[in-house]
């Protein structure tokens, strides 16, 4: 009952009852779960409520599916522009499908180990989306272990399906950028990784920072700063650089909050964005327009959408083989990024 | 149960047995809930797990108390900061005290009126919190039918416990603030109050503008913008005052996401912060500090977290009267507001 999509006004109880050839009372019966019905009519009139689009209230569908129609999805941190943005794509699709969402904010390794510990999921939800966790073997047992299919969000499982981008190819397409408007001292400001979280988006950013600079010839020594993750960590990372006997012209920050950080530094520091350094970001975070920051797009919203699609056909088609969904990202230019001037190298001077 | 706070390794079921003078098959048996437990012995070993602060599993407490240890929030936005840090808090709270968060997004009015035809908590949790959203009659109906504490962040329901800022005394403060600083044409960015959302909060703060300037004295008409809240009403709003014959010298924005779209509108028209305009936010959201963005504080996550004690004391206590807890706010002088310039009066050429 979950695929049948609220569509009101279309049809009604008396189309399904005249499908089906029962009685309204026999709808009404088989909708609710009730006994009385064999399962033949039962089947007859969800397919009938099926092919009409019948809007059954989500009450009815649960009792008839003996299922609790509620997904839980698991985010790292809500409080992430990144993470919220999902979490409304998926629930948009979903509550659309009569489904809701029991979700579960981590915050840190400690409510990790306290979400595991508990699994506090077991017998409420019929699927589990989860968002951005690398999961280790004792994780990974207990997620499937609720015997329902997982999807996942930015990173993979075994035997499930997943929706993401590709980040070592979007990072390395923000460096080439840097590189063909001629720098040559390229940075980058990365968010550490957060211990016992197993991130490994990070890792791929870093990797295609690396990778676009070695096939360029680059040399990288030296020019990553690590920070914690967020525009502070972003603002450190661009004071640490800056502090170097020979700065970069260019960085590429890991996300947009963190090249936002770096602009306050930069601003601050008197140094004009883009004459005397370049910043490009990750993500196309709301923010990042409102600054003209340069950075990559992903479709954060639509990768929601997508998983929520997943959750769909993975209840519809339970034997289905997992599917790996890579969504595209766009390089967008705005006004922070620039050819470097070599008449404006950044000063020595660097603010406390 | 749920009041029994998580701390490791401080006592034990052993512990526990010797000072309900019991044994461990029967302190085990009185945390699940096992009929073979009299209510006298139950209680007791209850008290005595409560006086050690022994950490019980979820499962066991939900089976101990007949409930469902899971808090429905009801949240407008999830992808807006505010709301995200109000669950954030909350979510702390509850977590720590053993309870799971059932989040609802209601996202637009569709999502909302949704809600309310289904309400898809009844029967799944103990308690509800709702953010934001001022009631009508019936919905108010619906959600006291759900007959469990319920709780309100950032407004009232009459019955019910609630925690908030003093919006118009905020508002008001930061309007003074200007005034202080020898401003007299003082404009106001609003986001337009979304049809049906039914947020007082938009309302008040427009309200505080308009106290302050009338104790001040100071002329209020044309003044205020009102455009779709968010950064890019804000640059509208921006816009539209820049284009009045006279602008002001001084804008209050109702929110920080709408004075920094006000900050891109300046910026793109060249117009300098805050020596030709001031710009005063409200929220000291994330991204206040890193834009420099004077405005007024407001403690968000201390927000969600008192509600979460609300919500804990309302179980322990459900004939506890209601309580209306205000939060403290604070002005924050950062670097967009000085006082005003004749000299430096914004030119009347408008970007398009």
């Amino acid at each position: 009952m979950r695929g049948i999509r609220r569509n009101p006004g279309h049809s009604r109880m008396t189309d399904v009852a005249a499908r089906a050839g029962v009685s309204l009372a026999t709808v009404s019966r088989a909708l609710r779960g009730s006994p009385e019905v064999s399962a033949e009519t039962r089947s007859r009139v969800l397919e009938a409520a099926t092919s009409l689009s019948y809007v059954v209230s989500p009450a009815a569908s649960r009792l008839a599916s003996g299922r609790t129609a509620t997904v839980g999805v698991v985010v790292p941190f809500i409080t992430r522009w990144f993470f919220a943005e999902v979490v409304a794509g998926l629930e948009k699709g979903l509550h659309q499908a009569g489904m809701d969402v029991l979700l579960y904010n981590l915050g840190d390794a400690d409510g990790r180990s306290r979400f595991f510990d508990r699994m506090p999921l077991r017998r409420r939800v019929d699927a589990v989306v989860i968002l951005s966790l690398a999961l280790d073997g004792c994780e990974l047992d207990l997620v499937t272990g609720l015997g329902v299919p997982v999807v996942c969000v930015g990173m993979q499982v075994p035997g499930c399906s997943s929706v993401g981008i590709d980040d070592i190819d979007a990072a390395r397409r923000a460096v080439r950028h840097l590189i063909e408007l001629g720098h040559e001292r390229i940075g980058m400001l990365r968010g550490a990784v957060e211990p016992n979280l197993g991130f490994t988006v990070p890792l791929d950013r870093h990797e295609g920072y690396l990778a676009a600079m070695a096939e360029a010839g680059l040399d990288t020594a030296g020019l990553t700063a690590s920070t914690p993750w967020g525009p502070d960590g972003g603002a450190h990372a661009m004071t640490e650089l800056l502090a170097l006997p020979q700065p970069p012209t260019a960085v590429f920050a890991e996300s947009d909050e963190m090249a936002i950080g770096a602009l306050r530094t930069l601003r601050r520091a008197g140094l004009r964005v883009p004459e005397q350094m370049s910043v490009i970001g990750f993500d196309d975070h709301d923010m990042a327009d409102l600054l003209d920051l340069t950075t990559v797009w992903q479709g954060v919203h639509q990768q929601g959408a997508t998983a929520a699609e997943m959750v769909l056909s993975g209840l519809a088609h339970p034997d289905a083989p997992p599917r790996r969904v890579l969504l595209p990202t766009r390089l967008i230019v705005r006004q922070t990024t620039a050819p470097p001037r070599i008449s404006a190298r950044p000063s020595l001077n660097v603010p406390a």
